[in-house]
């Protein structure tokens, strides 16, 4: 069955240098994929003839007049935007052109748009941001990462059971009952703030496989599948750990290209290192999902390259493929009508 | 002139096994350290005896007959350890015999029996817990990173505060008016949290160095010398950096032992990895203060191994040069004096 998607071509730092090339890619890769680029008509079937090829078939071009600026309020967007590359992205997934909305855009205006326009789904307040995060073991979803800065338990127990369904259905089958990690300063019972305390009782409680709770290092040991938080610290434990992870691989660098000797080991050492860097690479975990919605929208980091948003790409086609949605409001209603 | 610290000696996943040769380390290395062994006299002594050689003479053994359990409450070693390594310890600091007290011991029950004993300074309600972290440019400072789960806007101007003292007086000048900045999802005015838009109020009308809001990636880029936050987000972002350097080295290794082949090429990288291994090694970095107190405690990690627990000391031994209390108190008095 085919799968369509629509591209923010305009958004994110480098705008059609990333998202076109990318387009291509993940048409390449998936051929039951077809593409709305939504953006500067001119512009976009201008690269596509040059660069699309056979993949052009796949490729519909749908206008849009405006761009959201990187830095601009969600509420400008809104109020001034309606005929943004996002805005006319988004609108596709609500007249039901498309199964999902990617973009590299701003996050603020990403949410708010999609928002006001999908709506949420029953129960359900505030998006949530997820991502699959690199883990010991494998990988790990954590939420929220920036939605919300501040959250209730009850919005803590939405984040769990959206996060279950999501992982449960993309690992396809393999994790059919993920365990669910509350993030804490400790293990013990009596540590945390009333907020995640109460969210604990609220999970005990639930239909989910709830772990406990979680501390920060256990997102990277994969003591869980999922790691539940609020916005606020989820964003900045999130944005901590691409920071360590940066400055490691600066030092690393800056180790082998020291001297001529280094310089020499680093030649022999390259498989092994780029190997290493493959694992950690954030272009490999590019792709975060805005759940909650009625329809799927996933955020590519603005900053990021044509393999970074290849991968958004693939996380939103994966995402129609299981109807995320569907499962994530069919578990809801359960969840709140059965307690 | 000399410097006295007490050490609870029993404290610690390993107990003297570390804090023994830890100690003989330290007083090799600063031959102006004096200090203070608080625990069980008999096992103390025969270690000391075998293993003190020169530096005995600047070892004065102190009795304790109880230890305070890793996983005690606080409020169980406050009632009914009243002789444990610990308490004895920090006792050592508010008699004068000491000038500092370092404990691998548990957290809660350090920073409760610390308040307790030694009294918080004038204005402040609570200990900070403050340690120095890696940076790609040097190093910074970051508090609260676990002793309050909530903070107020005032809370965090002290910790600014606390914090700024601090390392314009380690620095030895270098950073005679170090820039603050205030943890946060973004660096723009308009988000974050309410608690966290007062504090940074605050901060603007105050005489610090104030920089403005920083993120998570801004810890590990050395945007500021001081990052403050409340203590469940700076414990949360703390782990969360230890848990994806420790996955990196992880994976560094595991890469690099895959077969005889990168064996090999691991032997020839080795001198570089290890000077790499070096720029991130928590031993580098263990000795987390305690401030606010009317005396200088310095925290050990649990775990920490013999290199690290001497740099803790080093760390109480720097605070005692530079009276850091007393610059606190000085400070704070000047701000809400002042203001």
């Amino acid at each position: 069955m085919a799968t369509f998607i629509a591209i923010d071509a305009m958004g994110g730092d480098y705008g059609l240098e990333v998202t076109i090339p990318a387009s291509l890619q993940a048409l390449k890769d998936n051929s039951s994929l077809h593409l709305i680029l939504v953006g500067d008509q001119d512009e976009i079937s201008l690269r596509i003839q040059r660069e699309g090829g056979e993949y052009s078939k796949r490729v519909t071009i749908q206008h849009a007049s405006q761009q959201v600026g990187m830095d601009e309020l969600p509420s400008s967007a809104l109020r001034k935007k309606k005929d943004s590359s996002m805005r006319v992205a988004i609108n596709q997934v609500k007249d039901g052109a498309a199964g999902a909305c990617v973009s590299a855009g701003n996050t603020g205006a990403l949410m708010a748009t999609s928002r006001f326009v999908l709506k949420m789904l029953p129960g359900i307040d505030r998006p949530a941001i997820s991502a699959e995060l690199p883990t010991k073991l494998g990988t790990c979803y954590m939420l929220d990462l920036g939605a919300n800065i501040e959250a209730t338990p009850e919005s803590l127990l939405q984040f769990a059971v959206m996060g279950a369904e999501l992982v449960s259905a993309v690992s396809g089958g393999a994790k059919s009952n993920p365990s669910i990690g509350l993030l804490n300063i400790g293990e013990e019972e009596i540590k945390g703030n009333e907020m995640v305390k109460r969210a604990a009782a609220l999970l005990s409680a639930s239909d989910l496989n709830y772990y406990g709770f979680v501390e920060g290092d256990d997102i990277f040991k994969g003591t869980v599948d999922v790691v539940v938080c609020d916005g606020f610290v989820g964003n900045i434990a999130l944005k901590a750990s691409e920071g360590i992870a940066h400055m490691v691989s600066h030092f690393i660098k800056y180790e082998f290209k020291r001297n001529l000797l280094t310089k020499m080991v680093a030649l022999i050492a390259m498989p092994i290192l780029n190997r290493f860097k493959q694992r950690i690479d954030p272009s490999n975990y590019n792709g975060a999902s805005l759940l909650g919605l009625r329809g799927i929208v996933v955020k590519s980091h603005g900053g990021t390259d044509v393999k970074g948003f290849c991968n958004a790409i693939k996380v939103a086609a994966a995402e129609v493929e299981h109807a995320i949605p569907a499962k994530i409001e069919a578990h809801l209603h359960n969840t709140f009508i059965d307690s």
